[in-house]
């Protein structure tokens, strides 16, 4: 449509829609508590559920409890073009993660309403289910439920099926919530960085080029407790020398490997930690992270290899155990072409980078062709009463989101209609 | 004495002793728990003095609450010659940790008792006060009572004046327990090693050249806190990274300067401790010990070159605060000759070894010739229920200690009597 490269998201009502859902849950700190399930999660849905509907859009929940919020095409047969995000936060949360990309969607399908304009694919805003904890919702979406309804238990042994009927869903039904390329084209998220790239580079947008997979491990290092005095060198099997090699080498397969992965040890425990004491175990626990899975089964063989070199150099037991295997999941290259083209035409500057924290594009990215765009985090800082994103970069944001939405509505072809 | 050369010590007796000793404050795993001014404690304390009284020794408490038998030589004139050590424990210890020294002190008695023999010098057996935490005894024997009554307060905050009173001492006495080298001619304290370096060279007895000094550094590295996923290697400060390479340089200041000094870093905390999150911030504590006052003030002036290298490349701070200096005590050359010469004698193996751990005699030491046999400690094992050495390694450090006495009874000058 003639109008629709002109159209522009109203800044002000997206920000004041922002600092309204923040009403939910604020915590005296100016933090957000709004965990799923709970009554601030549920006030929180029915409030954006009510702007979904004024914004013109047929509202459904599907077993999983995801909302969908659908503003229809010219062409409803054809398959949905679909953003969203999340609006549970993690205890002590901010007011953009996820937030921002749900009511960004929601600006759009309210700007195309005021304008009485219609892409020709529907447009879908998805407000997925748990994103901080389980990623329940885009995982149903994507078919990716693989394990029992014990594995989705809340912490305080809440079973998942009262939780999810709360909001409408439904456990005995949750494979019904797969969707498939076939009704939904694509998905474009948007979303605070929840690092400092941006920010360090001074550039308002962030082109997406994939959601990392991630590797947990649990490392185990057995030595022998023994008297820090008593014991000379050379008697010693000290865990604390080998986990700090592992610390190390760790860190080197993520500096001294090319390529864009982070490697961290963030846990570390010491037994029996006194001070006079040889420490005769520790466990450490690494996170692994890469855009190509290939890449970080590479890094996994090199990092293997240099375990057994440390353990028997220091004479220690070593075990390592893979707790954690995300898959990575690659933006669709046209995707990012579009939003870069977008980027270049609003005269805003942009990076490519990888997302390396988990979001629900990377289970919806599973099943379409999946986009994100990116907007700055100050300081880098995320879940925390501390994040924060200008609200020029927000409306930045959803104008880029608005406009690769429009030109993925040329991209992807319509179905013919059937022959009269 | 022309018999002296061939006494010994009745084994059987001393271990029997060893045995009784330990029926107090016997814990069911086997273990011993007698901490210093317990009633346990006290128990022992009595059951010892009435075992000196048998041996034909008088018994004074000092103000420090030190038991000091004493069985008169044949010239009471002259200074005496002490040995000694404690019948205190760590919460779980063992039986022989301190306990030897004192049984084999008053096993010596014994012998010298029922033989109807003097020694030209006095001969003292000592118990020192509280060695396993505050080692209050033998500090206030050797003047070295620094800090206010306030430091050596009980860990349940129960002052030290109401515990000295229980045993006979007086804190506003303390001083009056200071004895000097004119009236203690030497100190020789049979111990078990604590470690295995005696087992491990298959000698039954260790000649100690000195009892280690020992300083402790309580290290924090302040790097910054961050997301493991959404921040880049190149924009963290990973305080554990850095801590890892100070665990390093800390072994390596160990094991790779030549020297037989120990380092260790037995404590390591790290904040916040979660796996997704880049360390902020990590406390550790270094301990490190050698025989030489020049050689541990050498180590760590590189120490400190080390962790500024550190700090400058991992973008971290650290500081280091010293939290203990103890100064090294070397043993009288002339009283380690004589230990050898009788191991010679005897036909026992031996072996020259510091003592890495703190011992009475390293106080007593500060003002007299200090000498110190080590017997093997099984595994290396010790403050554990599972501290053993046998009664016949038990006996053979008595009769060392026994003959050791006799050669240095020959050494030290008597004065001459006083014109008539």
């Amino acid at each position: 449509m003639a109008g629709l490269p002109k159209l522009a998201v109203n800044g002000d009502r997206l920000n004041r829609s922002i600092y309204q859902l923040a009403e939910i849950g604020k915590l005296p700190n100016g933090g957000i508590s709004r965990v799923a399930f709970t009554t601030e999660d549920l006030l929180a849905r029915q409030l954006v559920q009510s702007w979904m509907v004024e914004a013109g859009m047929t509202v459904v929940i599907d077993a999983a409890g995801n909302i969908i919020g659908r503003y229809a095409g010219t062409c409803e047969g054809a398959p949905a073009l679909a953003t969203g995000s999340h609006i549970d936060t993690v205890p002590v949360g901010g007011r953009y993660d996820g937030c921002l990309g749900v009511l960004a969607g929601i600006e759009i399908a309210r700007v195309l309403n005021e304008h009485n304009l219609r892409l020709n694919h529907p447009f879908e805003v998805i407000v997925f289910t748990d994103e901080e904890r389980s990623v329940l919702g885009s995982k149903a979406m994507s078919g990716q439920i693989k394990e029992g309804p014990e594995y989705y238990a809340r912490l305080d042994g809440t079973p998942i099926q009262p939780c999810l009927e709360k909001i409408g869903g439904n456990w005995s039904k949750i494979h019904s919530a797969t969707r498939y390329h076939s009704e939904m084209a694509a998905f474009v998220e948007l979303h605070v960085e929840q690092g400092g790239v941006l920010e360090q580079m001074a550039v308002p947008i962030g082109v997406v080029d994939g959601i990392v997979g991630q590797y947990r491990f649990a490392v185990t290092v057995v030595g022998r407790m023994n008297h820090a005095g008593t014991t000379p060198m050379h008697l010693r099997k000290d865990a604390l020398v080998a986990a700090a090699q592992i610390v190390l080498a760790v860190n080197q397969i993520a500096v001294a490997i090319p390529g864009e992965q982070v490697a961290t040890v963030g846990y570390l425990n010491v037994s029996p930690n006194a001070t006079n004491t040889v420490p005769g175990r520790v466990d450490l626990r690494i996170d692994l992270r890469d855009l190509s899975q290939e890449h970080l089964e590479y890094l996994i063989s090199l990092l293997k290899k240099e375990l057994d070199a440390i353990a028997t150099a220091t004479r220690t037991e070593i075990t390592l155990k893979e707790t954690l295997h995300i898959l990575p999941t690659l933006a669709a290259p046209h995707i990012k072409q579009v939003i870069q083209q977008v980027c270049e035409r609003q005269g805003l500057g942009y990076t490519h980078l990888p997302s390396r924290a988990g979001h629900d594009a990377q289970e919806i990215g599973r099943f379409t062709d999946m986009g994100m765009i990116f907007v700055p985090s100050h300081n880098g800082i995320s879940h925390s009463e501390d994040e924060y994103t200008s609200p020029q970069e927000c409306t930045q944001g959803a104008n880029v989101l608005l406009q690769t939405f429009v030109e993925l509505d040329q991209f992807y072809p319509i179905p013919l209609p059937p022959p009269v």
